[in-house]
C-alpha cells in the first residue's frame, strides 16, 4: 500500500485578491477525477475515523487551520496541520485508499477542507467508526 | 457555442461542519480535469475581463460573496451572484471557452472562488484586457 504524503502548494500574492494553486492533472497524488467536495470542521470538533476503500484523497485547507491524522490500524502514518495562513503550511495531503483519517478544525469559527477525490463519493465505499475506538495522538 | 450555465450545489448541514458539494464527474459542465485553483477576491474589487480560448471554467463560491458577470462581446450573458450563505446563492457556474468573464468581490475581507478546469492554467489560452474595456453592467 503506498503511504499518504504531503506536497506543497504555491500561494501567490496579487493586489485584487491571491491565488491559490490545489492540484494539477499531472501533480504527484492525481489518479483521476470522480468528485469535488467541501468540508466544514468547526472549531475544536474532530470528524473521523473513516476509512475509503477505494477512493485515494486530496485534502487542500484554503481557509482555516486544520489537523488531519492518517492512522493505518497499527500506527500514526501522518500528523499534519493544513492552512494557507503561512508558507510552510499551505500544502496537500493525499491518502491513498485503505488508511484511517481524522481531522479537526484549529481556526475560530469553521476551517474549510477541500477533497479532491478520485472516485464520487458512495457510502458502501467508505466505513465510519467512532472517534474513541484508536488513540488520538497527543 | 454553448452558453454560460448555472447548477444549484447542496450544503448538507452536519453538527460538525457542513458539507458543501462542488462538482461530479458525470454532472452537467465536467468536461474534463485539468487543474483546480483558488483565487481570493477582495471586497469591492473586480478581475477581469479574462477570456480563455479552450478552458471551460466551473467557478465554486465555497466562502464570502461573489458577483459573475459574463460578457460574449455584445451583450451581457449571465450576471449571478454566488455564495454559500444561503440556499438559492450556492451554485456552480459553468463557462465554455470563449466568453469574457469578470468577477467582484461583496463580502467584507476576501471572498474565495474555486475553479475547476477543464484544462491546466497556461498564459498562452488566456486573454486579459482591462476592466474598462467593456462596460459594467448596473
Amino acid at each position: 500500500m503506498r503511504q499518504p504524503f504531503e506536497t506543497p502548494l504555491r500561494r501567490i500574492p496579487t493586489p485584487k485578491g491571491d491565488v491559490l494553486h490545489a492540484m494539477k492533472m499531472d501533480d504527484p497524488g492525481f489518479v483521476g477525477f470522480g468528485e469535488a467536495y467541501f468540508t466544514h470542521i468547526e472549531c475544536g470538533e474532530t470528524k473521523g475515523w473513516k476509512r475509503h476503500s477505494a477512493m485515494t484523497l486530496n485534502l487542500v485547507c484554503p481557509s482555516g487551520t486544520v489537523r488531519v491524522v492518517v492512522f493505518d490500524g497499527t500506527e500514526f502514518v501522518l500528523d499534519s496541520v493544513i492552512s494557507p495562513d503561512a508558507e510552510h503550511t499551505y500544502k496537500r495531503i493525499t491518502i491513498p485508499p485503505g488508511y484511517w483519517v481524522a481531522f479537526s478544525g484549529l481556526a475560530p469559527g469553521h476551517s474549510l477542507v477541500l477533497n479532491l477525490a478520485s472516485l464520487k463519493h458512495a457510502p458502501e465505499e467508505a466505513e465510519t467508526v467512532a472517534l474513541t475506538t484508536y488513540p488520538w495522538p497527543t
